[in-house]
């Protein structure tokens, strides 16, 4: 059975919209998910920085998210032809390590712990896919990176490219009638 | 550069001991590590198998353990001609989380925490090299497997096996002179 890696945020948990959100309240912006298009918060208002991240870091935020759109179904119908395992990026964000985890049992409960990655750097993932919105984690990876779209990486070109969950099924399952 | 993946209790983090400390006061037993030749704590007191839990399943725990002897200074020299990643299987107890990533921190801050990999199931760990104390965890590893000598497993055969970090030095740089 081929194995599929799945980041988090952004391809499973719906990070952008919520930070979005909160950094609108707390600085008084009206800044849209438009105005991300190939960018990052961080790189629009790069002078608060340490403001943008004191947003996220912190188990609230992560354990809040939603979950995005036709993930759930379309991740149990992936299970049953791959070997799911979901791989975040968690070093960068200690304070998210038990609220992921959390977020991950009640969401995605059909998925086995053991098969969850909290890691760094993610040429260490032992995959045939990584479906995943950081073109910098294609880097080393052995496998076929998928890149899911995101704001931040609309002008990114030469990844194979999925839009969302629907057209996730659609490259591994394309021929499978839906369940 | 050929990449060794370790694993953190009984290999760099020395649980053992500190577990049978735990459970000898709580439950007036003078267990010793001999007692556990070929077996863990939970096989010679399988009716108390959720309080042997209890005793490490908590932040404090894991946050406590003593570091294993030569750990620190062996893997330094490695990591000049090898890259080091710490994989746990961290998923098998959550609570965990935290207190592993601080432990590293302090007692191996050499190490870049993006090389730190917090999982379950090891066969998606991506490396040439594993140094572990259970033999499960080389099952699906792509690379070759180095068990490293625990009480529990001084019976298993067939394996690559250390029994302690001077001879990781000698498996891996047996010709290099010492640092």
């Amino acid at each position: 059975m081929k194995r599929i890696a799945i980041d988090m945020d952004e391809v499973i948990a719906d990070f952008v919209p919520k930070h979005l959100e909160l950094f609108n309240e707390k600085h008084n912006e009206a800044l849209t998910l438009d105005d991300l298009r190939g960018k990052k918060l961080a790189h629009l208002r790069p002078h608060l920085n340490d403001e943008i991240r004191r947003l996220y870091d912190n188990h609230g935020f992560f354990r809040s998210l939603n979950v995005i759109k036709d993930s759930q179904e379309v991740i149990k119908e992936l299970s049953e032809h791959y070997e799911i395992y979901i791989a975040t990026a968690a070093m960068e964000v200690p304070s998210s390590f038990a609220a992921k985890y959390e977020w991950l049992k009640e969401h995605f409960s059909f998925l086995n712990e053991m098969n969850f990655v909290f890691c760094g750097d993610k040429s260490i993932i032992h995959a045939d896919y990584l479906i995943d919105d950081n073109v910098r984690n294609f880097k080393g990876f052995i496998g076929q990176g998928i890149l899911f779209s995101s704001p931040h990486n609309l002008f990114e070109t030469g990844y194979v490219r999925v839009n969302n969950w629907q057209e996730v099924r659609e490259y591994f399952l394309g021929d499978q009638p839906k369940a």
